[in-house]
């Protein structure tokens, strides 16, 4: 949290478009229909203006236009729905939000340790961080564990309209934001798994998945059917 | 998420001593006064009746009085402090409760990816799990991102009078639910750490810790100075 000494005009959002944790955010403000400025930064340059931002160097960063800041995907999705009414992501009562947030942390924690680290890990940052090469170890172990992980998609989708509740959630935004980094990759074999690639094809025809899949990443275009609606 | 079968009278905490993740529901219970039973579960063993309840086998499981489940430490810690008012643990303002999240947040997925996966997971799970021995350079790993991690909490202790506020909040429970293993374990070295250790002493020192401290795994007793307050 940090409260920047230029004050901007306005909303931005510092993201890297294969970042799932700045897909989160990014989702949530398109989908709450909220204005904002996209400006890319690549972590891996750890640019001193950015660093003042994001001591980490990690993105996304939220900065509102008054100037607050969050350096967190949840915490800034959260604060997006808490401060933005219109179209709630999180539920009405206390039993619904509890579920949207189990499976938003799941993806933010579980998914990113057993699927993330390796696949992204492996595959985006060390090529463009230019820190050593992929370890097909690595790959093997995240796309194996990615199969247990669409299995649960399926198992969820099977029993909701969407992943935690009848109405689409934060908890479908912080999945989509995982799971279509990794179909970019061209990682997912969906033909098993019908479920999970109905929830995906639900979601990735929204209007506010559209401005996603145009995202090409120069040097790591997208896999063919990345932008496909019927895939 | 689920409705158990057997609806119980009261609320239940299923927990392992040592997983930093149930420490952060158990804080928030005491922290609140809130009645709970609370009833040891030992992940490594998968017992059918407790995967009934949690189907990956993770602790903790907060098993409420009305049948309602949640298999998710910070889901867990919102929901109780949603459903239950009376000191509140999240603040008053979008702002502060985004800086709150945001800490938990780090220590839920940062801290667990660059420090409690390597010591936690190398030394206590592999020990009851008995998956491998123990790798001397996952152990030198996060004890090297530890020192980072210290450095934070001595940063953020040095300009507040909790890590994330002024007054006490999820983020100093969460915080000290992960520190407490590791100390737990003997791995920290609190000496180039003034601020941060000032911080956990004063955690440490309230009624709500007495009960943690008790805490003794056979087989892996605690660091001889986990217990004392002055340390």
């Amino acid at each position: 949290m940090n409260f920047a000494p230029n004050i901007s005009s306005h909303r931005i959002l510092y993201h890297f478009p294969l970042s799932p944790q700045s897909r989160a955010v990014r989702l949530t403000l398109l989908e709450k229909n909220l204005p904002f400025e996209l400006l890319i930064e690549k972590p891996w340059e750890r640019r001193d203006p950015f660093l003042k931002l994001s001591p980490t160097g990690d993105v996304p960063i939220l900065l509102e236009a008054n100037g607050f800041s969050i350096n967190d995907a949840m915490a800034a999705c959260e604060y997006l729905n808490e401060t933005n009414t219109d179209h709630d992501l999180l539920g009405e009562t206390a039993e619904t939000r509890a579920e949207v947030r189990r499976i938003c942390h799941w993806f933010f924690t579980k998914f990113t340790l057993e699927v993330s680290q390796y696949l992204i890990g492996e595959k985006i940052y060390k090529r463009f961080s230019r820190q050593g090469s992929p370890q097909s170890e690595f790959i093997r172990a995240g796309k194996t564990n990615l199969g247990y992980h669409l299995d649960y998609i399926s198992f969820l989708n099977s029993r909701r309209h969407w992943l935690a509740s009848d109405f689409l959630s934060l908890a479908d935004l912080v999945a989509a934001a995982h799971i279509s980094v990794i179909d970019y990759l061209g990682d997912i074999n969906w033909a098993p798994y019908p479920e999970a690639q109905e929830w995906y094809a639900k979601i990735k025809s929204r209007p506010s998945f559209k401005p996603l899949l145009q995202d090409s990443v120069p040097g790591l275009p997208p896999a063919p059917h990345y932008t496909e609606l019927d895939f």
